[in-house]
């Protein structure tokens, strides 16, 4: 059983209408976003990771699905197993400070365990949100002549992992993206009543694209071409296909993508420039289903793997 | 690094006046109650438990620490790491969407993850509750004079423990105790208008009392010849002070430990006779520190371990 089967057989007890169906990052209820993300030793990080950055990345990742409802965090519980390692909990809980500082959000309660010797490190977050006046967007709701955007630049944690991995020469910013994720909260809050439907970017971009495109009943259009790469990725990578498709599987991103009608364009653009967040249009919604990808309108076969499963 | 150490290293960072000082077992968050617990096997249950079985106290050991509050439960989200055994993972779920609909609980939300094979079972639950109007009970309210209270029979569920380990013979009352704990959301409910203090006995009633006099200041005088010990426990241990230091110290009980004014007494009978509870004083509050243990007016000293340490 994966985890979308298992997703599945949940759905049959997740009947109430603030479960969103398990469909969506987050659930909606009386005005609060709440969400729950866990991480593990080997699956989501590496068994070396500094224990400060994972303790970032477990709020980063759940702060991203706040960012993709523009709610504002509120507060979060920390579920945490207890390493046997003194230091590292220590560390865990220095970063866990930094974080949570670093996004204004308290740390209202939780629970701590231990686990036995030997057990990969696993830990649970929940983050509460307020959610925004007015409509809250879900995955669903892209139409089709939307206009498709990312926000920031999509890949770079991938290779950052690379890099840790020792496959590539490192740089800093690939690897900062990859250790320190930034969810996109002020942006998402900015860009509520503008978009039909919007997602954090944690597993792909085209794998979310899709879960984008089943959820609003659409196919989504993915020109590769314009897929925002930063300078410190195409550094170490040639500017070809195949490096523009591994970033847009690769995962970890954190950015948001999101659909809204072509004529807010302008709009969209004013907002991020007012918030300083490169926002790229990077493809549009239309009749069909699943997403169908370009390179300079050439039609291009979706990869094997179209992000990260876990 | 304990649970203890960690808890006050997090205790620096979690300032906010809704955590409470994360000396309770949930946070007061703008009419909500939000409490995290998370369960390990080898740890929290046997390896060898039904997963029916796991799920039910998932749910459970979550609502019990509602029901310390007088909270009514209005969602769960749950942080599922997927087993590798899908047989496992299916009964799981029926075992959730059976405790779910007996406390009328809806699934919201939350986050399934693989784990590295041969990794231990975690299941984590945030559980969401609706705030009762007025004060809500914390542990630390006990005064001087109070009479204590617990609800139900305690050490049940240890000896069930006991049972699965094949230490006693079965019965079905201590095992039912073990394997489904019965969080006392209504007595909770009604109960907290009439409360200085109140909090869920999950590690031991020595050690969970030990806690609420520590946070009240003040001391807890406990006689153990009155703790109430059931038939069913009573049929395969003698009514012996060991057995009654055994049953304070077993720990999973999640019934209710409460200080209430003596002036109370009549009033907190009622409201358990109304609901067929059984509820019972034993002990008081007085000033002083720590707990005090007598068995019929003579001093007991403290046995080693108080409760369940995890």
């Amino acid at each position: 059983m994966n985890e979308a089967d298992f997703i599945a057989r949940l759905r049959d007890i997740a009947t109430d209408p603030a479960a969103r169906g398990l469909a969506d990052d987050a659930a909606l209820f009386e005005g609060l976003v709440l969400t729950h993300d866990m991480i593990v030793e080997g699956v989501h990080f590496l068994p070396d990771e500094a224990p400060q950055d994972v303790a970032w990345k477990l709020v980063a990742v759940n702060l991203s699905d706040l960012a993709a409802k523009g709610a504002a965090p509120l507060g979060v519980l920390l579920g945490y197993s207890l390493t046997g390692d003194a230091a590292w909990d220590e560390a865990f809980a220095s970063g866990l400070a930094v974080a949570l500082r670093r996004f204004g959000v308290p740390l209202l309660g939780g629970d701590t365990v231990r686990v036995p010797a030997g057990a990969p490190r696993s830990f649970g977050l929940t983050a509460i949100g307020r959610a925004p006046d007015g409509d809250v967007p879900s995955r669903g709701g892209a139409r089709p002549g939307d206009r498709i955007w990312v926000s920031g630049t999509i890949g770079d944690a991938g290779v950052g992992l690379a890099m840790r991995l020792g496959e590539l020469e490192p740089n800093e910013t690939c690897l900062a993206a990859y250790r320190r994720p930034q969810p996109q909260l002020t942006l998402g809050q900015a860009l509520v009543p503008h978009v039909h439907a919007m997602m954090d970017i944690s597993d792909g971009l085209l794998i979310d694209a899709e879960r984008m495109a089943a959820a609003s009943g659409c196919r989504i259009a993915l020109a590769m071409e314009v897929l925002p790469l930063s300078a410190a990725l195409l550094a170490v990578r040639p500017d070809v296909l195949d490096t523009r498709l591994a970033a847009a599987t690769a995962g970890d991103d954190y950015q948001l993508l999101f659909a809204a009608d072509a004529g807010e364009a302008d709009h969209i653009r004013e907002i991020a420039e007012g918030l300083n967040v490169a926002i790229t249009p990077v493809g549009h919604a239309a009749v069909g289903e699943g997403i169908v990808l370009t390179d300079h309108a050439r039609r291009v076969a979706l990869p094997d793997r179209l992000g990260f499963m876990h």
